[in-house]
This record gives C-alpha cells, structure tokens and sequence, in this order.
C-alpha cells in the first residue's frame, strides 16, 4: 500500500518542541502579568453553535467560519425540495449546527450573558485560546492561531483601561520588547466628524492624515479634496493634521478645535484622564496620544488602543479598546467592555527577529547524564532522581548508545551540562561535570555539581 | 427581536475562572514534572486531514470524528451521481477533507514520521491539549475534554517505562492524592494464552480473574468453564488465578507457571529489570504487579501502567503502556513508543472530592484595595503598583461603589486581604489592613502591609 507523506491541513501548523518553549514562555509571561492584575483565566469550548457564531462578524466573517458536520446520517434530517436545490449555503444550515469559534470576544459575550446570576461584575477575565478562520493562508496569516484576550466586563471607569496599559507595559518589559503605546478615542473621531459636518469621511480622514509624515500637507489635503471633502471642513482639520507637540499640547489644541463638540470634548476628558491616573501609577513606557489609530472604528466606542514594537517594521503587536455594548447581540444590553488582545504570533515573530528569548528557559533540560552502561546506570539512576528532587531539569539517556550519539542528543536538545561517570568516578563516588559551551569538566560530588550547575542556570 | 438563552454545543462545557484556576493547578503541576524528567512541549492543530484521521479508531471511531465542512461552494465539487444518491458517509468523503483530532497519539506518530528527519530520537514529548469525541454524552464523558500524554518514542529501554512511573509518582505525590500503581505486561499475557493454548481467550481470562475477589475462586472457575475453556486449561490456570504474596512473590510464582513460554519469560523479565530500576531510584508509591489489567490489549506491546486513586472509588486517573509499532500506519516502520496519559478531568473530581486544592494559588487575587473616591483612590495607585512589583496579586476596585458591593467582590472572588483608605490613613501615611478571614484589622505602612501579606501567603 502506498503510504502518502503525512501533513497538516493548509493555514495550521504543529508546533514542535523547540518553538513551543519559546511560545510558553511568552503565554507564561503574559499569564503571570495578567494574575498580578486580578485577571483570571477562562476557557470556552472550541466549537459553539452556529445560532451563537453566525452574524456576529458580517457577512464575510460568516463565510470565514469553520462549520462542523452533524453525526451520524445528517441527510436522513434534510428535506428533499431542500437537498434538490444543491446549494451549498441553504444545504449548510441544514447539515451543520457548530462552528469552531471566531475569536474570543463573541464567546466572552454568550457566557457573561449565559451566567449572568452567577459571575461577579466587574468581570475581570483572561482567555489564551486558539481560533480559527477559513481566510486565504499567506505569510504571517493562519487559519489557526491563538489570541490572548484580557477583558473587563461591567464597569465604565477608565481605571480599567489605565490598568490595561499598565499590563501591557509589564508584559513587554518582562518580554524586553521595547514599544511604543498609542492612544486614542473614538469620541474624538465623533467630535471631528461632527464639527466638520462629515461623518462618513472620518476613515478617509484619519487615512489621509496618517500620510502627513510620508508625502507632505499639500499631498495629505490633495487627498482629502479628492475624497469629496468640501474646502472649509479641510481648513477646519489643518490644526488636527498638523497636530505636534507633547500629548498635553495635542490635548489643548484639540479642545480648542472641539470646543463645540460634546462629544469630542468628553474624549478628550477621557483621555487626560488616563493620563493622569499613567502619571499617578509611575507609568514611563513611551506613551503616544495617535488621532489617526481608527482600528475596529465600528466596534470601539471609547478608547482605542495600540501597541507596537519598537525596532521592528511591523503591524502592531497589541491593540484593543472599549466596546459599550459588548452583551446586546444576546439579549442584555449596557453592558460595557474593554479590553486588548496580545498577538502571540507577531510577538514571537518580535523576539526571534531581536533574540529576545533565554538560551534556557523553566522548561528546558538543564543535566544529561550519559549512559554507558548497567554497571554505571545503576550508579547514576540514585544521582539523576537528586538532581530532579534538587529542582535541576535532568535526564538520563535511556539506552547504552555511543557516546557520540548522547553527546549529540545534548547539543540537539541545547542542553548545558552533562555528567559522565566511569570506574574512576565511581570509585570516589564523584561525578564528571562537563559544561557543554566552555567545553570544561570537573570532578564533583553529585551536590557540588548540582550547586555548581543551579549557580549557573537557576 | 426574541433572543434565544444562549448556549454551548451538547458535551461541551465552559470553564469558569473559578474552575479554570483549579486546572490550571492541575496542568501546571503535570508540565512542571515532565520538564523536572526533560520532556518538552508539542502542540498540534485541532484539525488534521481526514487522511490522517480515518481508520485508526476502528469503524466506531471513525464515526465518532467531527468532521469539519469544506470552505466556500463545497457542493459543486460534489459529483451528480454521488449527490443523488443522498447518502451520509459517502458524501461525507466528497465535502469534508478535515476532521478535529480524536487523541493526541495518531497527531504524534503523524509528526514524528513528518519530521523524521529533523527530530533527534529518542523523542520525549507530552502534549497537553483538546480532543474531540462525538460519542452520546453522559455523566463523566464530554465531546470535548483535555489529555495530557507524555511519551518517549524511538527507545526501547525499559529505563523509559521507570521515568514514566517515577513521573507518574511525583505528579500524584505533588497533588497529595495517593494512588495504587498497577503494572502488567502484554507478554505475560501472551506467555498464559500460549501455555493454555487458547490465544482468543485472554480477555475472557482476566475479566474472570479479576473478579476472585468478590465472587470466589468456585465462581471463577465456573465462569471459565462458561466461556469454552477446556477443564485442562483452567487447572493450568489456577496458580494464576490465586497468585498472592508480593510483587517478588508473584514474579517467581509466573516464573513456574511460564517456565514453557518463552514471551512469557520475557514478559516476566521486563517487569523484573523495572523493578529493579524502581528500586535504585528510591521509588515509594504503592506498586502492583497486577495480572488482570489488560487495558488497550490491541494496542500494548509490553508494559501496561495504570494508576488508581486509593480513596476514592474511580476508574484509573491515569493509564498507558509500551506500544512497538507507533508509526507504521504512516509508513515508518519499526519505531517503539511508551507512554502514559493523565485524565484531567478524573484528577479534578478526585482533588474536588477529598477537597486537595488549595485555598490560594498563584494565580489568584491576594489583595483588594477598596475604592472610596477620587481623593483615596490618588493616594492608592501608588501603592497598588508597589504591591503588584512586590509580588502580590492586587486588584483596585475601579467603580466608587458601595463599600458592601466592594466586600461583596473581595468575599466572592475568594480575596484574602483588602485595604481601605480614609483621610486617617492618607493623614497618617498608613493602610488599613483586613484579613477577609478573621476579620481583624491593622494599621500598616504599605510596605508592613505587604510583608504581612506575604509571610502569610506567599
């Protein structure tokens, strides 16, 4: 029988041992920060049904949609005027009731609601889950990747976005990823849009404004003129596209520009708000107040913001905001979110790209005792279970090969230390610890060589 | 608009971060054990190819898959001739290429044999992830539930099926739920189907044998009788049947009654060397040689290892065995496998049952600090961020609720200690202190505060 090369379906990938170290370290990291902030962890089922999925992400997110099968006979239940008809969309709803879920927001929102009488609000929870979506695979696009969600649910304070940007300082300092922070406000989009009598033009608007840098004032205004903007509302934004200065001058010019927008102004006060509770909680990441960050302009209500990393030409790493109503869409409306979402992906991308990640992280073996055979595994097997009760990542290689092959294991596997142990060792019930970069061996006690290695590594 | 209560799909279930902090106790103490032995983390898409999938459960199981639909006109790859005929499983073929993985071993052999070229053997992975199953849910058995294998491929040295027990040692000891090893060997079992001639009765036997305890040796031998055994056969047997006495005892008794097989004899000799390994590495939990354990008997090749809570009355907690021939379905032949894999949700019941977790975990909340105000709250964030640098787990309040909702949080959430903040306090540049427990309360500095916090808890 011919045996076809096995593989993974297209856009999903296995993630071997070597990455998977690297990615629990950056899910580990993130975890740590998020419990030191009160957030605890939540998990959904992957497949929900299609009743809670199904137009919650638009028409294209419904076809994005991985759509589950029915067991057993599922046609036996499809009407025959149904089946006749052979099409696919129609014959779906009848053959398929689960899909495997989108994101972690939807979810999120169908269990606050499903629990309404039983979860406490504010509702403080993370979620570090896979999704999945049927998108065309290309570069840095999967078909499943995971999402890092961390959400509260229930309360309007801005102390809750303050805290998530205090978070996301914490995570990418603990990550040594240096990033900029950007802010903004969909109040003050809504502000610009209604001084300037516009309000279908606002994403032209912010898109334009984002070229100032590239092609220049004359270019960004050519732009907003041939977008329909009519010459006065173009003249009104002039101290919004130029806008300069620290993000306390933006603010001040930008009250003046709102003056006579309520809602701009009430943006406005919510931004100095946050920065004023940064300034109480000693924040000093590099902060940015960004009038052009519009992202998911339908779905964000209040605060917007983004994270990207710094040395790195890169979409952005983080990003999230508020959302007022985040439980309508099953039926308990005024309830408010806001929240942000870690890329794991980009941010590993990150760390590979600027060697951010430990030679050695908790995960990795630290000890390899080679094996050379009965008389010498029975010497060593007492020793390997002290080097484990001592908190040291050991093995012992299982079989009586050639030194070349477990010397070989260790450097594959990376790691630092070896212990060697022939009749001379064994005779003075010491060790030969060979640190594997520098090449050194030393003679040791099995506990000098566990100090000397925790001394090291630990 | 009527909004349906909103729902997961049946044998699903949601788990809350009340339930979640338990797990991840759980899956944290197992991925600490297995790293402390050298084994490292795989992950594999939820989806493999059907390809991948189909025959490798038997018929039921290949029913049990979830197959996932084709993207986009899935029916206008589907032939006429092959659409008319409206059959299920026949169509099943032509519009889903993907199904969601069943367990976590057919993804293993399916990556080792996919990568055969760049892992280094022996090949020591666990893997801690979903599995769908679209059997008829009922109480204990879910449609989507956790594994965690851990498995050392491409070794045939018994030191594997050792490190596999010593793990399984540390993970229960770790978790203080004390636990019975039973351990077999498929060989011996062939060993007796040879000497008695009868290779198509082996379950028959253990099922029997394994009921001597409730029903009588008279009763035993009545059921053998029933099942077709010849009267030669069963006299043969009746060593086994009552074999008693100590692991050693037992050995040397199955020696006699082997002394013709020579499968048998090595069955007998495998169990001995991990014996003897056990015992040069101080191995201290209950171990039982235990003839009637027959678990996956198509599948075991030698050791088979199953795990019991002593308290509780539960199938096994964890269980698994050698199997020779992991990756010949995928065309490499000749590649040894051993594993075990760990029931998470059986592990829960059993901790919840005899009440093992603990109180505080390091993921949960240590510390609220009560918002009354504008005022309070400026003096607060300070010293909320030097607890959390400090190490605490420490939440704000983030609304100016009423001091009883705020408790009310603090009770439900399970949060030891709170702080609140009058003018005394911000007069004095102190904290008020409350152990939720014993309700007594301190005047601190923040820095007393925090060092009380954690000489109790951390």
């Amino acid at each position: 029988m011919a045996v076809n090369k096995p593989s993974v379906p297209k856009g999903t990938r296995d993630f071997s041992p070597e990455i998977m170290v690297k990615r629990n370290y950056i899910f580990d990291t993130i975890r740590k920060v998020f419990s030191r902030y009160g957030f605890l962890p939540l998990e959904t089922p992957a497949m929900e049904t299609l009743q809670t999925l199904m137009g919650k992400y638009g028409e294209e997110g419904d076809k994005l949609l991985f759509k589950v099968l029915n067991s057993g006979d599922y046609l036996s239940k499809v009407a025959p005027e149904k089946y006749e008809a052979k099409n696919s969309v129609a014959l779906t709803s009848s053959i398929s009731e689960k899909g495997l879920r989108y994101d972690l927001t939807v979810p999120l929102a169908r269990f606050v609601v499903q629990y309404r009488n039983d979860i406490t609000l504010p509702f403080k929870r993370y979620q570090i889950q896979p999704v999945w979506r049927a998108d065309r695979p290309q570069k840095g696009r999967y078909r499943e990747f995971y999402q890092c969600d961390v959400d509260v649910v229930g309360s309007n304070s801005l102390l809750n976005e303050m805290e998530l940007m205090l978070i996301t300082a914490d995570v990418f300092e603990a990550l040594h990823i240096p990033v900029v922070i950007k802010l903004n406000n969909r109040k003050i989009l809504a502000g610009i849009a209604e001084i300037i009598g516009h309000a279908d033009k606002i994403v032209d608007i912010t898109v334009a404004i984002d070229k100032l840098d590239k092609i220049g004032l004359e270019k960004v205004n050519e732009e907003l003129v041939s977008k329909g903007l009519p010459q006065e509302a173009i003249d009104t934004l002039q101290p919004i596209i130029l806008l300069k200065g620290s993000n306390r001058d933006k603010l001040s010019i930008m009250r003046e520009v709102l003056a006579a927008s309520e809602v701009g102004l009430s943006g406005i006060l919510e931004i100095e708000t946050i920065f004023d509770y940064l300034d109480a909680s000693s924040f000093s990441v590099d902060l940015e107040m960004d009038l052009t960050l519009a992202r998911g302009l339908n779905y964000y209500t209040g605060a917007i913001i983004e994270v990207k990393a710094k040395d790195v030409n890169m979409g952005s790493i983080c990003g999230g905001g508020r959302y007022d109503d985040l439980t309508g869409i099953f039926g308990l409306p005024d309830t408010s979110g806001v929240g942000i979402s870690f890329g794991a992906d980009r941010i590993y991308d990150v760390m590979m790209d600027q060697n951010l990640f430990p030679d050695q992280s908790g995960e990795t073996t630290q000890l390899l005792f080679i094996n050379f055979g009965a008389k010498e595994e029975a010497y060593c097997l007492p020793l390997v279970q002290k080097a484990r009760k001592a908190g040291l990542n050991t093995e012992i290689f299982p079989d009586y090969a050639k030194m070349k092959k477990q010397m070989t294991y260790a450097n594959k596997k990376n790691i630092p230390f070896v212990i060697l142990v022939g009749d001379e060792e064994i005779n003075q019930g010491k060790v030969k610890l060979k640190e594997m970069n520098s090449g050194e061996q030393y003679t040791l006690t099995i506990v000098e060589a566990i100090e000397f290695i925790k001394n090291k590594y630990v």
